[in-house]
């Protein structure tokens, strides 16, 4: 079992993450972590914090000469804008954020208290987890990407290439984007956004490759593959839906159309020639590329702002503002291969158990072997 | 903390589930369960399978004299079809089943060891569950309903009616659809996929009404309401896609018109005037209701199945075809009511505590007073 | 990971247990079940219930032809006493019982709402899933066995003779206990605190043989193995104490005199010639076998009873008398077989991973060659 | 539900801790916790590494101007000696530790890999974690002791006297025992063993007081109070032996003699004359004073090392020899007062909820009250 617990508040000293349940013996390379946290700052539209901070890593434990131990490993980011005992309070909640109802929930007065945590700089602290999750899943063959398919209304068309050429279009577009004219729309939306102190939503799509046939679970509803990634997903800030393959447009097909007919050849094994279920049959990981869409809506705090009350006074006023980005989707695809990363590691210890690399890696191997074999 | 478990094969003897952490006190009439477990079994394009079962529940434990003990609550529901150890075996996977990548991953070379776990009838013990949860919510008065809003690309449109209404019209309609020009035209589709050997997937709502502002939590991504619904939601049989509020149409607003802007009355306190967030903020319910969409994909025994390959053989066959339901969207909508509920539940324990039912009420109560302060 | 949960109540209909998490492709014999069931039921100083049930297995769910299925295992045990209905109310709580503190708790009034439920019949159930998890273990070669070694100041003395001679012994004697000698003094002991309308408690002792080095973990504090099996251990009722290897003697040796020192043989790889550690050094185990105290007090239920306060009146009277047992030390090392057996189970399956018994076999095999490669 | 993890290697960067689910508005001075980080590092026979660190947390998240935020709370505390990577690699492993069975668990070639975590300068991140729970139970009216009852033999005898009397005699005492001429012989056994290259085991007792009645549940097993203080307290490194109440001496009373007759008077509702269940009756404290044995061995490292085998060159070798304690009892006092603490605490947050300290309190009051009128 890997578990991994993260904390930190948005302006404290630092965000802290632990994880536990690695596997000994992996090397790591703090520069892999810093380069996901770097793909997690960048996006047309992301805001002026993400110039403040320079993400980096410090790992506190869990590693001697770079290789993991089989301890929990500690990831440490601090924040250059550490200041929280000294920021002024809140007391008009932002419609979209947790600060009304977190105010409520904790008996918050100042609803900082709720917003320095619920904020997602916690989810540079995921980020980093997932970091280490990927270097575990490289060893065994499983490679992700991600990209964005929909920034304010406007549509990537992607299913004319391979999902190599859309991680290599994603990473170099600035809203992470494959379709180059889609991608010039998205940012113009985000600009015109921007001018009327507006911001916008959209969504991603994850895609796993290498996946095995046999991770997750049908004998009981919490063993689902995909019931564990939709939650993992929907975790997320700012995101309201998540789609497994063709998700919600599965209504417009019939089960002719839609379901994935089996083939075999002798080399290959079992296979499919499309993939409609998004890699996830029944719960369980059925060897195809495993497809998972992210719905994110807009930032919740506007430049300007909502109509909202202020809590103490119980007078209608404008919503706070604070410091914030236009458009985030860019980054929420990057938070979601973390997300999905960290839930196939899970699903691979506990299939394939394991306290070492080597040992995981025969245990591993050993199965698709039998697999091969069925 | 509430827990549960759920046991039992499609053609075993019975299906069983044991519900932990309940508190004592609770009346708990065995009708309410039935009547759950019918409205679970009904709806057009639902299968001869529906017409053999009469399931009732028996409750093995956890009452005396009708009421909760505080103790592991078992249910019971025999299955009229009682035959595992007879029926035939099985080696052509059924596209869309958990057939093949269950054979796999259990090394079962006989795929009926598969699906008789995968098999959606495991839900009859989740709607059990779920009715049960249900008589709690209604002590601290919480209600929901469910609603189908597609069906094979025929959409409904309740917008301009009341969630009272919804509930009656769907409650009388055949396919549990509320728009009876919608509903009229989903039995049609379902003819039609009938006559077709085909089968038919769609869209359901859940809504749940009377829920505090202040469950689940951001403070860690594995406290978070809506993150615990999706895991529930997706972890259904056939479930592809969930959402909360606008979900997936998420892109095609801005944050100035998808945040719900806060209002404040002396009698009722903090309001809205609309619910584009379906009731959750940041991981916490904010008083609103609570609204969560589920997408099916058709049903994947087809009568004139799709291609597969014998697993005996390695050749090329049609896949095997067992009884099964031509659409199930209306089942799912009452599946996803008893999965929510569940969740409800158990955040009200988390934030309430409480081991009878005098307590909870008692710090249910005390919290809503001190909301009411705020 | 495996999980259980138990339900029913003493007079309910049934004892139900579920077991989640079992590979797939394991022969269960309902004898071998139904053969811990017996062991649990006998031994000098049991009560009349014991003549009254005869405790037998219905398996429910999770077979087919008598081999796991990979999913959920139901296991029912009739209770031939169902009377829970009808059973008259009790008010005078037995002091050493949950009555007081249960009826406290739930808010119980009629303290048999509390008892029915705290009774150690549920011990049936938890032995029904520890023979489950030892037909597991017989398959990696892991062996165990309890006998009693103290009852009511009697002490056994059982140190020249071997595991195989205790066992021997152990299942011959009225109370299981190996010392014949002992035993006779025992039963006498329990003769006389029947005379006396008391009861007595005892000790007993747990040996595991065949575990390989490396379960639990000293990484954190909720994966050492020492500390899973105090839990299970303490978790039996009328259990007050729990110790590994020689436990509460510790204080009485220096560490040279306590430490097991350590050998090479280059067919037998690393061995002990004392076991003092009991088999588990940091919360792993080490090879050796694992030995375990489990202390139990004198049953509660006094046919003397002691000084006790009607709830209703709050007058002072003695407590309430209930059909109960003498002395059931002998039972209680049957259960702890079991509660251990469970811990031991779940620990290969977090190790070794697998969904059918080839993998976790094939994986546990490829442990024991690199361990002697080591 | 409250919960933690620990992490950091012995000669690491630092020991990191993180608590979450710690209600709100809690106020936490770092002093109440470096407090309790000195009672652990302070005892006769602790060894040289207590004069190099002077441990003193850092709280890196969790806290707005000193008070809790319901997030989740970060404790620090630096390793002065930091040098994991530079320190030698170990391959004679030494007989009581986790050397041999985690060098084999983790395949670490290197052992110094498996001692740097399963050290017990761990145990500093759990009294850190302790003591804010301490802080909360404060709140609630719970307190706490602990003192060293054995060492090396030598018995202290402390019945005659009260637990006030006892915390502060055993505050005062070099190995916090309260029977200063027992203290006075366990200095001298611990200075003989020193001067023998030995060391030394012994007993320690905590106890809390004010813990009403009704926490923990006899409704399944791993509920139970005394289940959870058995895993919390064998977690500790070095323990061997876990007791509540009589513990290990139950086998010399019978029932009339053992059990703690009920009584009433209407001021202070039900109580007891006597306490050998040790407040927990069934898995649920019984409202009088919780009291808990812990036995630990001697320390496993010895100056004068017991025989060994090289892991490398499988020659029989004297263990390697780490900078050690003589006797570490008075500590393992301190951190089962910790490991008891964080047990009580999540108990209360269970049965009360609550989000906010104001929230747990009313809940918890209401509860009093009505225990006051059952």
């Amino acid at each position: 079992m890997l578990r991994y617990l993260t904390a930190g508040e948005s302006h404290g000293k630092s965000l802290i993450a632990i994880l536990e349940g690695m596997v000994s013996g992996l090397k790591i390379d703090p520069d892999a972590i810093n380069k996901e946290l770097k793909r997690r700052m960048q996006g047309y539209g992301r805001g002026d914090r993400m110039r403040i901070e320079k993400d980096a890593v410090e790992i506190l434990s869990g590693l001697k000469n770079d290789a993991t131990l089989g301890s929990p490993i500690t990831l440490l980011i601090e924040n250059a804008d550490f200041s929280i005992d000294k920021l002024p309070s809140l007391s008009c909640p932002r419609p979209g954020h947790a600060d009304l109802a977190g105010g409520l929930k904790y008996d918050h007065k100042d609803l900082r208290n709720v917003l320095e945590r619920a904020s997602a700089r916690e989810t540079a602290a995921r980020v980093g987890i997932g970091a280490i999750c990927k270097i575990l899943l490289a060893e065994l063959g499983i490679d992700m990407l991600s990209h964005v398919t929909m920034i304010g209304g406007v549509e990537a068309h992607t299913k004319d290439i391979s999902f190599d050429e859309i991680r290599t279009l994603a990473e170099k577009s600035p809203v992470r984007c494959a379709d180059e004219a889609a991608a010039k729309l998205m940012c113009e939306e985000i600009d015109n956004a921007k001018d009327a102190g507006d911001t916008l939503g959209g969504c991603f799509e994850v895609v796993i490759t290498g996946v095995p046939a046999g991770l997750g679970s049908y004998v009981q509803y919490d063993r689902k593959l995909d019931a564990n990634l939709a939650n993992a997903i929907m975790s997320i800030q700012g995101l309201k839906g998540v789609c497994i393959g063709l998700g919600h447009e599965v209504a417009h097909k019939s089960g002719s159309q839609f379901h994935d007919a089996i083939f075999y050849k002798k080399d290959q094994g079992f296979s499919r020639k499309t993939n409609n279920a998004g890699g996830i049959e029944g719960g369980v990981s059925n060897g195809e590329d495993i497809i998972i869409k992210g719905f994110m809506k807009p930032i919740a705090t506007l430049k300007d702002p909502l109509p909202s009350v202020d809590i103490k006074t119980k007078k209608q006023k404008k919503a706070d503002v604070e410091r914030s980005d236009v458009c985030a989707v860019s980054s929420a695809g990057v938070i979601g291969e973390a997300a999905a990363a960290f839930v196939i590691a899970n699903a691979l210890c506990e299939k394939f158990g394991g306290d070492s690399l080597g040992e995981i890696k025969r245990n591993f191997e050993g199965y698709l072997e039998q697999v091969k074999k069925f």
